[in-house]
């Protein structure tokens, strides 16, 4: 019985051929979905898929598939992928780390001559960063709904590019893709991606095993008091926006994140109006990022932040405004996964722990229609979306290998019992 | 023996008139230094001066005196006045209400047929509100260096005219004023003023007896520490720019005012970058204008926000640099100036208090090189800089009389015994 092995000097090969299609100086890549960079990438994959007998598919979202058939063309397929797209200035692992992974699973279920009870399919989602066409996670969210939202064809870039015209160009780019529909019955959903922070780096533990991502709320807060002389105004005729921003803002970095590791609180962006140093602010609009893997403390925490903003601007003879501009609700990923990864990571000698993903990915979307879970792995300094991006060979090998080893418990915990083989031994 | 007075109507018909030099729709004045409206108000002020037989002078920054002769012509005369600027949007009684207070001083003067022993001067200075052109203060300034600074002449307005083309123009529109050199000797300066704060209104007293101007610092704050994903960072982990910057002024708004009633603290201008809602920011700038009248004070309080920043920069895995960008130390008024104020006001039966004007005013310079004083009278909500601003006309009066016994006392105590009187009982 041959075993599925991961070939990790033709896996880390083609990172290294993939980092190569919208290579910036610094080392990163910056390949804009649905640009002539992402047409690249996509013509290679699905020329690499066709090189080894697999299926190549694309839907009117343009999510790429490349389908390695099972036992029973007509059962869903279990998906692994990612996304092949980058921000600007992006690094060359963000998303095409999982991608290339996934058709390495694809490659060594081949090479070992592995028989699936139902297909296996890699995908490289659409326009999973949100750089150049917002919002993010635009495939996996069009998928997962089963439809692609009526505005986003009007959506422009802010070059004046056409959303509309160039995914017709990026489908057009690969008329060697049959068309499917947009959104089906999939088995299930495993994604690699890097930790896009430095935990298992500083903890040194080469696995993440993702439970689940937290909600995030986007806060917009107002605040107005008066404008007045800087010189002239004593305290007691103050109405100061700032002061009682900074009032309010104190009291919540003291008392959100140190009380609950799984919290996070930040404030990313504050303007003053009107802005002269000689002037006290009579505005002040500012944005909080706020995070938590449960609703109901998220809604007691935007509660607190209510709270805080009304008493500072009272004790100070201003108006607090609050709105949510955001809400994405907490996601819990699949407990059967969860066990699969588990079971991989021991049966791989490899560490993992249990974590949470503070970022979105298309797992998010994806596990609203199918069971999903994601692998994490660690990037040095935690960087991301940052051309300084960086996983060691090794590490990006072991990630691969956890990929493929829970896609293979997933499969046999489906209950359709050990798999066979065929081919030579 | 005729008493000199002030004219209630003659003086508010003043006001009214200039009110109309550069009205604006809103109530106020838009008369930038150097403009048409400038020369329009100058020309005008030369006209009723020169109809009363004063003469009329000025110099090369365009400071423009009309002098009404004492006992004595060659002895330094006694100067009042202030400005005619005014601020883009500015009201009518900033600047304006002191020019024409002084001048009519000098016509309750003649009208009383008094003869003062040193000659008596209303002066505009020429661009106090450093509105059009930077700085403010422009001819109290020259005038106290006695030489306008070389960088003055390449000086241009935002919208590209010329500082020296339209002084230039200035100086011609007055050729009936004779030229005198820039900065000589004087016996004494009075300038009277609204207040351009609340508290005047608010304790209901119609007279301030202003003993000095706050001493000014502006400090750049910068903290630079690390950006990362808002989602992912956890605490530890954080070196936030804008956390550390609200750690340091929270212990700041409760260290300053609260504890001293002559202070001023006021952030007036921030920055965060990146500045986007998910990324927490690397670096934090931000402006402090710091005031007090007095020196030792402004350095203990520099040094104690220097402190609070480095110890929240260092608490936060930051890093923070202060600088000085603008230093004005305290002015302290001529304490025999002041006494002749409170004599003046206290015949008068007018209620006064002691204050300091935590604004710049062309007293500030004068006081460089002559004993100086101001008067103060409360304008309507405290505002200035404003088109709504607004002074009760039996104030402006008050304050009128005021002028016109002060400037009286500080003839009288400079030596000279009593003022002997000519012309009708």
């Amino acid at each position: 019985m041959r075993e599925a092995r991961i070939d990790a000097g033709r896996f880390l090969g083609r990172l290294e051929a993939f980092a190569g299609i919208g290579a910036t100086p610094k080392g990163g890549v910056n390949r804009q979905a649905l640009s002539l960079q992402d047409r690249r990438a996509r013509v290679l994959l699905a020329q690499l898929g066709q090189a080894r007998g697999f299926g190549v598919h694309q839907d009117a979202i343009a999510n790429l598939f490349v389908r390695r058939e099972g036992r029973n063309a007509s059962l869903p397929p279990f998906l692994i992928g990612s996304h092949l797209d980058s921000q600007l200035t992006g690094g060359r692992f963000d998303g095409a780390l999982g991608v290339l992974a996934a058709f390495e699973v694809l490659e060594a279920l081949e090479d070992a001559g592995i028989e699936t009870p139902v297909p296996v399919e890699a995908v490289a989602w659409t326009n999973e960063e949100g750089s150049h066409y917002q919002p993010g996670c635009m495939g996996s969210m069009a998928f997962a709904a089963g439809a692609i939202p009526e505005r986003w064809s009007a959506l422009r870039g802010h070059d004046g590019s056409s959303f509309s015209e160039e995914l017709r160009d990026t489908l057009a780019a690969l008329p060697e893709a049959s068309m499917r529909p947009l959104g089906f019955p999939i088995a299930g959903y495993l994604e690699l991606h890097i930790e896009q922070g430095p935990s298992l780096e500083r903890e040194g533990i080469p696995i993440g095993i993702v439970e689940g991502i937290q909600g995030t709320r986007w806060l917009e807060v107002e605040i107005t008091g008066q404008a007045a002389h800087a010189g002239t105004t004593a305290l007691a005729f103050r109405r100061d926006a700032m002061a009682a921003a900074v009032r309010a803002l104190d009291r919540l970095y003291a008392a959100i994140m140190p009380r609950d590791a799984r919290a996070r609180f930040t404030v990313g962006k504050l303007t003053l109006e009107p802005g002269a140093v000689n002037a006290i602010p009579e505005r002040t609009a500012l944005t909080i990022d706020l995070r938590h893997p449960e609703s109901a403390e998220l809604d007691r925490l935007e509660a607190l932040i209510a709270d805080a903003f009304a008493e500072a601007a009272s004790a100070g003879g201003c108006a607090a405004t609050l709105r949510r501009i955001f809400d994405m609700p907490p996601a819990e990923f699949s407990p059967s996964l969860l066990d699969c990864l588990g079971a991989a990571a021991k049966g791989l000698g490899l560490a993992s722990k249990p974590m949470l993903s503070g970022a979105f990915h298309d797992a998010l979307f994806i596990n609203r229609v199918a069971p999903a879970a994601m692998i994490f792995v660690p990037c040095r300094d935690g960087l991301s979306h940052n051309e300084a991006e960086y996983v060691e060979p090794d590490q990006a090998v072991a990630g691969a290998q956890m990929l493929l080893a829970s896609t293979l418990k997933a499969l046999e915990a489906q209950g359709r019992g050990p798999l066979p083989v065929t081919g030579p031994a």
